[in-house]
């Protein structure tokens, strides 16, 4: 874990680039952290951290991990906004993932209590795919220590599996959360393309998992807002304008608002699919409140919160299987491969900068759903083609010096390449969404930033291994 | 098991009721029978069997079960069509089910070579409910031996779980099925809603059975057109017409035809919906050919070939968690109990007569769709509302000297009482679907039939039991 630990010179360099100019020693307060934690089973047990937290923590089924500040304020009490009426605490479940963390940290930061929720499986799959993230993250103990000593911030921690109830109910019963945000999902196409045991395990992970969070949203807090992570993708690419999650048809001289007709294109986009009409019924049978927020494609990796430390910097995913189109073509720009366009690279998405995630997700829960309404927003702020993308990053390397080529690799995915894509997002802008567009500025920084780590990028990695054609019923391995 | 042997005198009773009047002992050809127990691991072993099957063969994990007759016609190789181009080999997985066995039945009827794939779940949520069908049902065993007996054909039977990747590849590259008929799903709304270990347990089972089924097809038969079973329940009561499948939509001056958008109200039909999504994508993605059969609620119980003999008998479920609208009424009729009519009976939805299953089934078979289509039929013939179905067995039971009452209960589910509905019911007709529209004969056929059984009627299971608001996280279970 050596390579985990920051110097001054290193966190210098990481918070150097002009987009990413807060000074940061503003807010690096250091608390000598001592430690409670609370299993499942309400036996609590208290130890003091030295250099090292025994093992059985991070097994623990369910655990409650939070700090108390040498103040002697208890978790869980502390006053955090003075509107009584805004929703106080907030259960981020995937809170350790790429979306979840920076949700988690900013909604801390905005004097939310926070909890993550989360069974760190997404580590495991870089384990067992032999990948790994562009920029090293610390673990979540590590993180939310170092959040704690730099803002007296707690955040909770319930390490598990939210398809296990008895875990969840747990979880639920003991911070009672007044929202939740459910990032907690197996959120990549390729991985639920990789053969029929990751098809099967997204659909049962994610469907049975959503299922377990409404459950104990009827059951343990039936005010509680769930914010849930969808995806533009389950739209497909209709020839029709997208809206955002109706559409008003009529049809024979008669005229209803219906669910926007789902045509999803892989095994973890149909799971979505699936999420979305369960979460339908339980808003309209159990009077569940419910934002589905169908997210376009997130690029970018700093945020205000995660560049106060090495220690809390975000994943960056660049493989062939978890790397999303923008991300990975500065991974590929940066260490001299040709941008992959997958097929003729007319596929056009929306796409969103990582910190308007952090807004959008804010947004919705101090605006939250009425009970019964299932309410859907296109969290997304712009539309581009996979080649209006590569073009653009051609363009910022060459200011940096670096000569970028393209190159068209057969598409690994079933999936309209040339196609007719324009997508309602006007929901989230209403609700005082300020879009960070991407910019020339943005492009050089996250460009600067995978030059800052090109030697951690392992190159095999970087070409799509994955096919939706020939996904098989055999157990697919890496080997070494 | 003494009840489930037949008498003479039973057996035409049975029979005898003018709406089936088929001569039984046309087809009663009694072989003596000799058993080839094959199982999955390809070990093959011979009984004969006298009195009794050993009890392992009912528990063994993959076992196909076929029947030789004494002519030395090996099972498989047999002729059955002189057409070539038509798909022989029929593999009817649930065919242990109420609409499952009928199809299992006819099919073989029509020469198809039929395999049953079935784990028997469905007798024991019987056992675990406290419920039985009304009337006796023989065990799959000896129902197969009997239609043997009966008609000389072999009925193939798979005993296991589609769940299990396993087992269903085994039974695949065993039986090499031209055609898949997928019954086997958990197909009640009602216990879907007993409690979250039940919902889950229908999604799960459900969503990962059909995946299975489409991976098999894929990877071991990619010809093999699968017939699934969906419900006209996945389109909820929208406020225009319900068409088959997709719906062509015109929106801000551009056309594209989606499919239909899904309103399911239970655990159990969202299952249904989840199924529609995934298949559309493979046979999208990898050219599978399938068809969904969104079927309305049945209603009949015998069929030229069920009526053959008792232990032919088809499963009858008149409960308020399996038994559908029709069928439940026309025992209540038969014991006195008043009709039970939801709420304020003006839900509206497709029906037809269990003998139009069995043909839609067949018609969907013989009439494969094209590689790469998702083909939909909305499968009814009719459309009710509970309140008209009550009066029509009001007036077939003044005919039979019967009063019936009729009394509103409180809805146990979440759904409109009152309404618009017009769906769409042709593309069956046009491949030549000749309708048993619901006729007085029908009805006082039933009722007899309900008649004769009465004494078996455990009126305790009449009432719905089940609750789509109260529905909770711990496990019910029935007390004695």
């Amino acid at each position: 874990m050596a390579h985990l630990l920051s110097t001054t010179s290193s966190l210098n360099a990481l918070t150097s680039s002009r987009a990413y100019s807060k000074p940061l020693n503003q807010r690096s307060v250091i608390f000598p952290a001592s430690f409670t934690l609370q299993t499942s089973k309400f036996a609590f047990k208290r130890l003091t951290l030295q250099e090292k937290r025994p093992q059985r923590v991070c097994t623990a089924h369910a655990a409650t991990l939070s700090q108390e500040a040498q103040s002697g304020v208890k978790s869980g009490t502390h006053q955090i906004s003075s509107d009584s009426s805004k929703p106080k605490k907030v259960m981020v479940i995937g809170g350790d993932g790429y979306c979840g963390w920076a949700t988690a940290l900013h909604l801390s930061d905005k004097n939310y209590e926070v909890a993550i929720v989360d069974n760190l499986v997404r580590r495991l799959f870089d384990h067992q795919l032999g990948l790994d993230s562009l920029t090293p993250i610390a673990s979540i103990h590590n993180r939310i220590r170092r959040w704690k000593s730099l803002t007296g911030k707690d955040i909770g921690l319930y390490i598990g599996d939210i398809c296990d109830f008895e875990f969840l109910s747990e979880a639920f019963k003991s911070f009672e959360p007044d929202a939740v945000v459910h990032f907690g999902e197996q959120r990549s196409a390729p991985y639920s393309m990789i053969d029929r045991s990751r098809a099967v395990f997204t659909q049962q992970n994610n469907v049975i998992g959503t299922l377990n969070v409404l459950f104990a949203i009827k059951e343990f807090g039936d005010e509680c807002h769930l914010v849930k992570l969808g995806t533009m993708g389950e739209y497909g690419t209709p020839n029709i304008d997208i809206e955002e999650g109706y559409i008003t048809i009529t049809h024979n001289g008669r005229t209803d608002t219906l669910p926007y007709p789902k045509q999803a294109s892989s095994f973890y986009h149909l799971s979505k699919v699936h999420d979305s009409h369960n979460i339908a019924f339980t808003c309209k049978a159990w009077g569940i409140r419910a934002t589905d927020l169908n997210q376009g494609v997130v690029y970018g990796v700093r945020t205000d919160e995660t560049e106060m430390h090495e220690e809390l910097t975000n994943r960056f995913d660049y493989d062939g299987v978890f790397g999303t189109a923008l991300n990975r073509f500065c991974v590929q720009a940066a260490v001299g491969h040709p941008l992959t366009v997958y097929g003729k690279g007319g596929q056009t998405r929306g796409y969103l900068d990582i910190r308007d995630t952090i807004q959008c997700v804010e947004l919705a829960i101090a605006n939250p759903a009425k009970p019964g309404e299932f309410r859907v927003f296109n969290q997304f702020t712009e539309q581009f083609s996979v080649k209006e993308l590569a073009a653009l990053v051609t363009k910022a390397g060459k200011k940096l010096g670096i000569d970028v080529q393209t190159k068209s690799v057969p598409n690994p995915r079933v999936e309209a390449e040339e196609h007719y894509y324009n997508a309602k997002h006007t929901k989230l802008i209403e609700l005082g969404l300020q879009p960070h567009l991407l910019s020339d500025s943005l492009l050089d920084s996250l460009l600067n930033f995978a030059i800052k780590y090109k030697d951690r990028v392992d190159t095999k990695q970087i070409m799509p291994s994955v096919s939706w054609k020939k996904i098989g019923v055999k157990p697919k391995t890496v080997a070494a």
